[in-house]
């Protein structure tokens, strides 16, 4: 097939575009770089060194004897996204083109404006497209386990089926998010969904939950062809700054009681997820949702397996919460659809964990514990960092 | 109180604005006039003529003795938006300010990417504001009934108590909106609530049926009070369509079967139902969702009884439904928050119907039946609509 994955240059959509490349799809990618320059308005830096995308491909090429199209340009920019559509011509769109951090999108009003307005604009455009190119070009769109929030029910897969005073019906499943991030996601989630039905167009919804891991057999190939490991406080997921903090001999912080559950997964979950979604199309006029993940830990859990790795030296240190969110809550989430279509899970154990320290190891000399501090507080309209550049809406 | 309406130059907005005033508030009026705009882009005009706002303030003064300050500007510029809260210091918002066209957000891609931005960015601004200025400001949003959808079960106000699984919560009501406008509701209410949770604020969501009526007791005061009367196929409303029709004696044009039931209300019920969520303000970090409608009927219950009131001459039309839209469904919608707060209804009636056409007749000169064409179709991705002069995102 014809994949074009939006926000290829990205953590996961790199490693995705080079899996698909490697299991015979024609892969494109499409990024406008704004990961790169993020960093340079926090100004911190993926843990392992990352080359340009031109580089990558280029070494792609020569590694793996497979070419990679390479499309620079701005989904919110509505004739490049046609352009695109026009001289690819994708079967299916792989669609991580998204602003991703909640601390982000909490910095203050202008990053809240641009995360809600680059992201659901980008997505408009791509629906418009879409219809008006070929409905039957399928979308996988990354969205987030983070669209539920904490319901006091169990979770399902998009949609729960409600019996209300006699009557029954399937219904979205209500959605909490707590972020202006994961906010842009649940309109979104509405938007496609909306699209299917009034277009025919074709949508999968991955629910995804926090990924943790860094290589891919494809990655490993090659230095060159290395994906980005994020531990900052806005932008790095909690097990790599628990493992970050681990190797450097800090504290591992922990926000708060620690409870907060949530679903995570193996960055090789993901890529075997994305493909199977491709793989798999969803029927003409159907959004389907799928709960992209494989166990669920507390933070606590978590930073309990990484100090394991370090007896005797490793701490947790329990720290204010800087977001409003439950701290002990109910959590069970399905998440059998995309084992249904042949999902075989990695599990998070300690070889896991080893792995991603014996990254962190390799690049120690690049850390900035500085750069861990959680800065952005959800109960503040701005933040304390340094800089909020104000980048402005799409 | 100090009341701020923001879109106060509007169909409903300007009502609101001088009932508030009348009733003892100190109004202040925010509208940046895209409304008079859209007019100029579809080639239309409000059936009743209406005045400047420079001169309906003047005249609302001379007629009352009461002044109403005037703000110009637009609520996505967040330094007008700031500096306005600084000069009015307002109690409470009174939000009107968003496009509200559903086949006007339907006309093409830029039109339904510039009405969510417009929207979201608007209310994103305003959440911010309130944050930084005053948490304890009362925002009164107008939502939308549309929000909802066709469920196949009783539609309670904003949440509703599911048990799954042996456990219960509740939940935010599941939306199935039907246009890019009703998604920018939607949109926008996720926004408010998670303001609410995180910053405290004091907010209540006015799910709002469709309006009727054109005459309120302060507008009748002075023709250059008077507000506007849209019957064109974009921004007009069902009930006022079919009154223009019947009076220039076209068949009333049903789209479809005409069993798509929809929640309606007086304009008069609007004032009294804003003026009740003002002077009842939510509490600290609550969202509340008031239904406001006070009768449900079926687009071809209404026109029949417009064609009533014109034995022998009228007649209804079934054309084909420009909406993707369940054309007979189950409609059972709660309504009793404000009745509890003491709404008394006006119900449609006859009477009521006999002075919406006693309006028509008076500006029957005015017409122009080819305004009413549904040129908008939801199942394509560009209307027929001569012009999309393409008004840029916010």
């Amino acid at each position: 097939m014809r994949v074009l994955v939006l926000g290829g240059d990205g953590y996961l959509g790199w490693p995705v575009a080079l899996h698909l490349s490697s299991h015979g799809h024609d892969v494109g990618v499409v990024d406008n770089f704004v990961r790169r320059q993020y960093d340079f308005e926090m100004g911190v830096d993926s843990l392992v060194p990352i080359k340009s995308l031109q580089q990558r491909v280029k070494t792609w090429e020569s590694v793996s004897g497979r070419t990679i199209d390479m499309f620079a340009g701005d989904l919110t920019d509505a004739e490049f996204v046609d352009d695109t559509f026009d001289r690819f011509e994708p079967d299916t769109i792989v669609h991580f083109a998204e602003q991703r951090s909640a601390p982000y999108s909490m910095i203050d009003r202008k990053h809240a404006v641009y995360t809600q307005t680059n992201n659901v604009v980008g997505t408009l455009n791509l629906l418009y497209a879409i219809a008006e190119h070929d409905p039957s070009i399928h979308l996988v769109k990354l969205g987030t386990m983070g669209e539920y929030g904490t319901p006091n029910i169990d979770i399902e897969e998009g949609f729960i089926e409600i019996t209300h005073k006699g009557r029954t019906d399937v219904l979205p499943y209500p959605k909490q998010p707590n972020s202006f991030y994961h906010l842009s996601k649940v309109h979104d989630s509405h938007n496609i969904q909306f699209g299917c039905r009034i277009w025919g167009l074709r949508a999968t919804d991955l629910n995804q939950g926090i990924v943790y891991g860094q290589e891919t057999p494809e990655t490993s190939l090659h230095p060159d062809l290395a994906t980005r490991f994020d531990y900052d406080g806005v932008f790095g997921t909690v097990l790599n700054r628990f493992c970050v903090q681990a190797v450097c001999g800090h504290p591992l912080t922990v926000y708060g009681k620690g409870g907060q559950t949530r679903g995570m997964l193996n960055i090789l979950d993901t890529l075997a997820c994305v493909e199977l979604a491709v793989n798999h199309p969803a029927a003409e006029g159907e959004f389907r949702v799928f709960n992209q993940f494989t166990e669920s830990f507390s933070v606590l859990d978590m930073a309990e397996m990484v100090a394991e790795a370090f007896p005797g030296t490793a701490r947790v240190e329990h720290i204010d919460n800087p977001r409003n969110e439950r701290q002990e809550h109910y959590y069970n989430a399905a998440n059998t659809k995309l084992l249904d279509l042949g999902l075989v899970p990695h599990l998070l154990d300690p070889a896991v964990i080893g792995s991603l320290l014996g990254s962190v190891e390799r690049h120690r000399d690049r850390v900035d514990l500085a750069a861990i501090e959680a800065t952005v507080e959800w109960g503040r309209t701005s933040s304390r960092l340094p800089t909020t550049a104000g980048l402005t809406a799409g």
